[in-house]
């Protein structure tokens, strides 16, 4: 692996057409080696996910050999891990474009290839998902199995919990793949994350005696052994401990075998297709295998963006984005004010609250895969006195929507959300662009939310919702650094401001990273002769009645509004402005698709006339051609 | 317990202020009866849930005897078991308002007692909420003990096993209770409900060794056996079936015991206290215990309107609803199209869907109380050529956000939902409304949405959403019954139908059973020389364009809906209509407080003016009125 060579066509990878290719190859370790070059090359080239798809590759050959995809269907969790598995069923040809705009995208999507059963994008769905398919093909008489592929990070999730506690009555053909990287994204938390710690150093199944070789042997060279299988249950009981978490679940355990080892992964899912029974097989992986760096960090390999692939990812990264202006602050805040708790998801790192969790270790909390549970635990710190402060990001925050409701709102419990990767978030696409947040927000009663358009806006913001507030309160802001700041914006504190003199015939009204944009369109407009103001909403929830009084002089009204159109501000505006018999001319340029594909922001922005010439472009076309 | 005379002045009952005064009381078999006699009082007057309060009372007796409330924090799960705890912590003389306007709610509620650490209504919070309790407390170096006390059903959600995956790593002073009924609402479902089953029948850790009763017997008269207590395990690890699920998870497991054993529970509860460890207290009742019928149907005694305590609630039931209706007509759809599946999350018989399961019974799924798992599990149907129907109430399915937009919506995957109980529902009051389902189903994209304003339009509506539709459907209906129908409205099929003579200046648009109300109030205003048309959505999603069309001719627009305002089709239709450049006045009227606080149904919508009245004169203050 010294060299990084592109993939001659030669190699026996470029030979796989799909995974019934696999069996005539002989070598499959040689098949394995060419597919971690093309990772490296690929991740290092468009950015993605290395450590995991490094970790996987054996596994993936021994799915895609042992089962019959597309019929057999295969979900993958969260699908990060799935290049290679995209690489083994016809997609080969188009790896290289893959997370880019018009390529093939980052996770597994049903639209993208039949070998896709299902899209994935969220955590601990897989189980859910994987038991639905297999249940229609019960019902429809349909040969085969099904298999979900999870993270053990994936199972802190409750989603994943409910998933398994059905699927332990399915009688057939369903099997669990319990992916274990003894690790999620961040270090894995919870009495889950400890039993599988444990499992882990128990004796395999495959080696702890020698009856068991036996069974092996014969399942191995193609014989099914109905019976067999109940002594292989009862030596199993008697070799291994018997405290076993996914038994009690109803399920047929099986491991933990070494995800590297091609044969122990074939042996494995070829007895494991002749149970008959929901099974789960536990593979215990290194993350990262075969690429020095990220195997001795594959935290940071976990998603990264395009690096040199010789050199390594350059971690040293000081630049400051939205996230580390977050933990910065938020140190500075729980200083002075003892009450302040952090709560994150397995995301210490991506919401920029590592230097708060080494800081302030009692008052910190990573609840794991565990959205629900992060926001009524935060409800349960607020009520017994304290101000939680739940950082999450926006896709993932679709999932404490009733805990928002019922736990927190109902109970006028203050619950502060720091709501990062908010807006667009480009190459992961569909599954994880934050273009719902506002709209859903929107919907809970007596929330405020504010929408810094600056770093530097982070803080006071973020002081006022923790120090200020009553009720719950967001913070909203996007992933990465601010756009380019078109001039000099102190923040003021006030719910909005006006950018102008204040009496053209045109206003602009936005909030958030595009009113550098809105700032932008409003000169280059000028330079047309077209002189308009610019409305920033600092505060998006609630609209403040002064901002609707203001608005209401106006003859053009244009809102540009990064965020999914239905429930969000500019709707709601659009009827508040009616309620108050507004008579000019109202305009909303917003995402209206409701999934956005993967590309960069800044093509994402230009596709929905988000950007400064397309904002530009938007009002002369509607407000000054006739 | 014959006769059902008023509780008097003289009771032991009377006496209790708060549960210190249990102390005082040497003889609470007899405070138990009185218990007992007073529920059956109550609920037979009130309505509300009965065979679980009655299965409480010894466990609600010892746990206030126990611990030290309000300092000690008691959570209960759900919370409709929680009339005793209401009895005994100083609201004995408001238990006769229960459910009733302006009496206390027939859940804990923060802002009613200080007994109760937290506000529930949704299931399997409880863990998690009281996570959040404990932990402040341990921040704050306060002392005491905090208790989250669960039923066998709640465990079978995601959020519960999240908390538990959290709580197992909690150091101290933290118990479960497992209220365990042997059942859910509807019958239990899954693996835990099955491990539950099996832990059941074991010998109790009470009974099982001599050694265990020394132990208790000292710790009964109050000794702190902390060396012990490590002895009490490792006879325990020998003793019980060391299979156990809450053990897996970092619990001490303490049980089963008997939960009408007065001795026991305290026993349990003083051993709890002093282990100083996270502990799950198992405990096995009878639910309905001490009335018979109750006993014998705990299903149709789970929660009952107003009933006459010595004949029994008459359960032949035959008043036709929407939800039997929803029932009936999908029974009559699965005849002819067997695609189509349903499924529940332990609300079977709520949702109308006893004869669909008996009739087909392979294509019929209760997944227990497991929100988001309906959901994705209906996704994974989908993706496998079923049409899948999930049957659950509005408040319920606000679980299910995330798993609606990345699980089914965002795949283009036909799940329909039959969403019953939506708008307001009356005496179960905050927690329970379903008031939120338009504005959040609205956020989601090409989601269309059906609400029938009348029983008969159910099935050709449902008919339409199953056979017609392309991509996530949804059909809405009200708890209960139609209001009164006012004139002969058949269902036309249109997306929307306008009633009058077409050329008002005044347009009431509405959905649903408000409907006929505004027929009512048409006719009112018709009386006084008001002319009005009215529009009634059959679709609320998308908004027709026609409609539209139609809605811009009129003067004035007067929108009534049963929601939340944030988010709903008036505000949705108010900004479609500037952006359509209407000139008219709008006005709406709607839900604007998030929390509806129990009543009758007749009176919230006297309240927020929804009542034909209301209709009739917010029409003439807003529009002819000078």
């Amino acid at each position: 692996m010294k060299d990084n060579d592109q993939i001659s066509e030669n190699t026996l990878l470029s030979k796989i057409e799909n995974p019934k290719d696999l069996n005539k190859i002989k070598n499959l370790d040689i098949l394995c080696n060419e597919i971690r070059k093309k990772l490296i090359e690929v991740v290092s080239n468009n950015g993605g996910h290395l450590a995991s798809n490094l970790g996987v590759v054996e596994l993936t050959v021994s799915l895609c050999k042992i089962f019959n995809s597309p019929e057999d269907k295969i979900v993958w969790d969260v699908s990060h891990q799935s290049y290679v598995h995209k690489m083994l069923t016809g997609r080969l040809d188009k790896i290289d474009t893959i997370r880019k705009e018009n390529g093939i995208s980052g996770f597994t999507n049903r639209k993208e290839s039949p070998y896709d059963a299902f899209t994935q994008g969220h955590s601990s769905a897989s189980i859910s998902a994987a038991l639905g398919l297999a249940s229609a093909k019960k019902i429809n008489k349909e040969s085969g199995h099904t298999v979900a592929v999870i993270g053990d990070g994936a199972l802190t999730g409750g989603l994943a919990y409910e998933g398994l506690n059905n699927a332990g009555r399915f009688k057939k053909n369903f099997i669990i793949v319990l992916n274990d990287n003894q690790m999620s994204i961040s270090k894995n938390v919870g009495a889950v994350a400890r039993y599988l710690a444990a499992a882990r150093i128990r004796p395999s199944y495959m080696k702890a005696k020698n009856a068991m070789e036996k069974v092996l042997n014969k399942t191995s060279i193609g014989i099914r052994m109905k019976e067999l299988m109940k002594h292989f249950k009862s030596v199993v009981k008697k070799v291994v401990n018997p405290n076993n978490i996914f038994e009690d679940m109803g399920f047929v355990y099986y491991g933990p075998i070494d995800g590297h080892n091609l044969k122990q992964l074939e042996k494995a899912f070829i007895i494991a297709k002749s149970l008959n029974k929901p099974t789960v097989v536990h593979v215990i992986k290194t993350k990262g295998k075969g690429y020095k760096p990220a195997e001795e960090n594959p935290g940071i390999y976990h998603g990264v963006s395009s690096f040199d692939a010789k050199a390594g990812v350059n971690s040293s990264g000081n630049s400051q984005t939205f996230s580390s202006e977050f933990g910065r602050a938020m140190c500075k805040i729980a200083e002075k004010n003892p009450k302040v708790c952090a709560i994150t998801a397995a995301m210490t790192s991506g919401t920029g609250l590592k230097e708060f969790k080494n800081k302030y270790k009692k008052r910190f909390f990573d609840v794991g895969i565990a959205e629900e549970h992060a926001v009524t635990f935060a409800g349960g710190l607020a009520a017994g006195g304290m101000v939680p402060v739940v950082a999450v990001y926006s896709t993932f925050l679709q999932r404490s929507y009733d805990q928002i409701i019922h736990d927190a709102a109902l109970q006028n419990l203050k619950v502060v959300f720091g709501i990062d990767r908010a807006g667009l978030t480009g190459e992961d696409g569909e599954t994880h662009q934050g273009i719902f947040d506002v709209p859903f927000l929107n919907t809970i009663p007596d929330i405020k939310i504010y929408s810094p358009s600056f770093i530097e806006e982070m803080e006071p913001m973020l002081n006022l919702a923790i120090n200020n507030s009553k009720n719950l309160v967001a913070i909203r802001y996007p992933r990465g650094t601010e756009f380019r700041k078109p001039g000099d914006f102190a923040y003021t504190g006030n719910n909005f401001d006006i950018y102008g003199e204040k009496n053209a015939e045109t206003l602009i009204v936005t909030y958030g990273r595009l009113f550098s944009n809105a700032i932008i369109a409003q000169q280059d407009l000028d330079g047309l002769g077209i002189r308009t103001d610019v409305l920033k909403f600092n505060v998006i929830k609630p609209i403040d009645g002064e901002a609707v009084k203001q608005i209401l002089k106006y003859k053009n009204v244009i809102f540009f509004e990064e965020s999914f159109k239905s429930g969000a501000v500019a709707e709601k505006l659009g009827s508040v402005l009616l309620e108050n018999n507004f008579k000019g001319n109202y305009f909303i340029k917003v995402i209206d698709d409701g999934f956005v594909k993967h590309a960069s922001v800044e093509s994402q922005m230009k596709k929905y006339s988000l950007d400064s010439d397309g904002m530009k472009e938007y009002i002369t076309k509607k407000c000054y051609t006739s």
